[in-house]
């Protein structure tokens, strides 16, 4: 193995949140709640379970509460959600979530365009929501969107990239998880953001959340694994994407993530076949095949993806 | 742009060869001859006709002869075509053709399957076809198949590879291009078979042709690109792949790799429009949407896949 290729990843599954926002058909809860169910039983470690933005936002995670209350809690597992601002942590931290997630955007016209405020605006909302989920004792994760590419304005500096971490990390968050919102980061830009960003952040973790629009997302994890990143987003099957990007289909495959990392040696914690299962539930519940090509084999082969070994 | 990798990049098109022979539509010549002709537009400096194997075995492409003297021959483009043995080269140098493709594959039973013969009676088959072409003036590339990962055995060694590799080369043949024939190969695996295989053949110019049926084709692309790699094998809109092989549905698509390399600021020397304009006819042609993500985003987008810039 190469020696700058750590050997556990940890794989954060968003598919209840990024992936069933995006959905057409409204899950009910307990189907939600089964899945969730599903997924905690694969090894998968992180799970962000929904959304605490106002319900009117994201109907399909209106049921946020009685979702996050439904769940059985593996204690090996941190339960994650999505937090806009204060009143949506007080669900959350109410709902007895493990960790907020909060989020923003790079550039300014899609973080104006995803929650209705400057980016300067938006850090002292984020502030109030850090404060408070650290003074309660919880954990919080950042997202910052478009920090590969912006749908409206095309490529983002990196230098306000760099600058929006800072004031993320010292405002006491504890992961920031970089998003390429519309799948547009290309493996040789992420090594040259890694090879920028990582140095200044040597205390700070950093995830990264791609999509495979473009088919590009597995070899940007490429990339970013030879920079020693050992968090990964992905939602299983690749279901769901960015509501306010156009063409943003398409976050990154958990399945075809795992076989990927698995194929190569290195560990993720995450049973395969389990995985299967929780894909084939959600698969059936929404009466659609899901779009990763792990699905896809298994409706070919019958689920002869990987060699005997 | 990092100094390991090279800037100028050699995109061979196989669509017209290998995408076709997978195809249950068999198109009429005149409507391969205008594909190949709209190829011929794009800036691409190499595209594989056709295949002059026996024409029962592939019945879709059993009219070699009159696609390869029916179509336009751009000066600057290299016309090749896959031969099998003698009788097939013969035919191929009475079409005219600029190359002859030669194929093996690394591990015993993909090859038999496939040719119909071991590897050691394969050998002097190939011999005779090279040392013809030669004397006739023509270049030989040749196919190495089940590199990564066969279909039948699992992992192939490597020593069989390297193996293989001396003795095409020491044959005369010209190019070698490696290939990931079921979609197996990941990239740390790529990483360590080049590490080892290209000191091996700093005289030898290397080639990969890789399948995309896991979501790792583009990935492999950037570990081979680190190698100092320079050629890669496509096909337009992910048309094709192996019929032999359970579940190896998906060459990498030419267009993908286009916009990726053309991303990074790479130069592959072709017009993407010109891409698109060759891939409509060929997906108005077969009446089915072609696989590619590039497709996919038009079909979404109308074509806004990159930003302006």
């Amino acid at each position: 193995m190469r020696s700058d290729i750590s050997k556990r990843i940890n794989v954060k599954e968003v598919g209840p949140r990024d992936g069933l926002q995006n959905e057409k058909i409204i899950l009910p809860s307990d189907e939600k709640i089964q899945w969730i169910n599903a997924l905690s039983n694969t090894g998968l470690s992180y799970i962000e379970i929904t959304s605490f933005v106002h319900p009117d936002w994201i109907p399909p995670l209106s049921d946020a509460q009685d979702v996050a209350a439904g769940i059985e809690r593996h204690p090996e597992v941190t339960y994650a959600a999505l937090v806009p601002n204060q009143r949506g942590l007080e669900r959350a931290l109410m709902a007895g979530i493990d960790e907020a997630s909060i989020f923003m955007s790079a550039s300014e016209s899609h973080n104006r365009k995803n929650i209705n405020k400057t980016i300067e605006e938006t850090f002292p909302v984020l502030q109030e929501v850090v404060s408070t989920a650290k003074s309660e004792g919880k954990t919080v994760r950042a997202y910052l969107s478009t920090v590969f590419g912006c749908p409206y304005e095309g490529p983002v500096a990196l230098e306000k990239v760099l600058n929006i971490c800072d004031r993320l990390f010292t405002m006491g968050v504890d992961e920031l998880s970089l998003g390429d919102t519309i799948g547009i980061a290309n493996p040789l830009q992420v090594d040259e953001v890694l090879t920028k960003l990582l140095p200044r952040f040597k205390d700070g973790k950093i995830a990264l959340h791609f999509h495979n629009t473009r088919g590009m997302a597995l070899a940007n994890v490429w990339s970013a694994l030879q920079h020693g990143v050992t968090t990964f987003d992905a939602s299983l099957g690749g279901l769901g994407g960015c509501p306010y990007a156009k063409g943003a289909s398409g976050n990154l495959a958990t399945d075809d993530l795992v076989f990927m990392l698995e194929e190569m040696g290195l560990d993720t914690g995450i049973d395969e076949n389990k995985l299967r299962t929780a894909a084939d539930f959600i698969e059936e519940r929404l009466g659609k095949p899901l779009p990763s090509h792990q699905r896809q084999l298994q409706k070919l082969n019958q689920g002869g993806a990987r060699f005997a070994k």
